[in-house]
């Protein structure tokens, strides 16, 4: 499945500068930044079930949000982008 | 048509922080909220069409990153949210 993930996670305290960071290098280890706080996830249901119990274990459910969308297939490549573009697409060869 | 744009708009210049209040108030003109650089539009394809000419007008294609991912229609409501929760859907009564 693919999953769009967003979050806002309130970075006005120290705690809230490491949730945000445990956050990124929790989704990094599924997906594919795309944008500071949006990463786009090609996953099973199992891993999904997995990310999504691991990020309610690191937020603050009363200062941070997270949002994940379930969409169908093809659906990142059928994605417009305006301006500059920080990464290969999930379907492009990586080449060192 | 449901959208989701997600935006990073570079705020370290005073210009920038300029092109940010103006892609968030052309979004604003087009949908709902529901984190500080994501939004949820229903629209039809020429407003759809409209809104990518206008932000694509207000932001520095160098340095800005907006994307807009078309959706199948009921994608909003099957999204699932972590944490705090800024608005209320686009299904629901707005009572005053």
């Amino acid at each position: 499945m693919e999953l769009l993930i967003t979050y806002d996670v309130d970075t006005t305290t120290p705690q809230g500068r490491r949730r945000l960071r445990r956050v990124a290098k929790i989704c990094e280890g599924y997906g594919i930044r795309v944008q500071k706080s949006v990463f786009e996830v090609v996953c099973s249901e199992a891993d999904w079930l997995l990310l999504h119990h691991r990020l309610l274990d690191a937020i603050d459910s009363e200062h941070d949000s997270i949002r994940s969308y379930p969409l169908p297939r093809g659906t990142f490549s059928a994605a417009h982008h305006l301006g500059h573009s920080p990464s290969a697409g999930h379907d492009e060869p990586l080449i060192y």
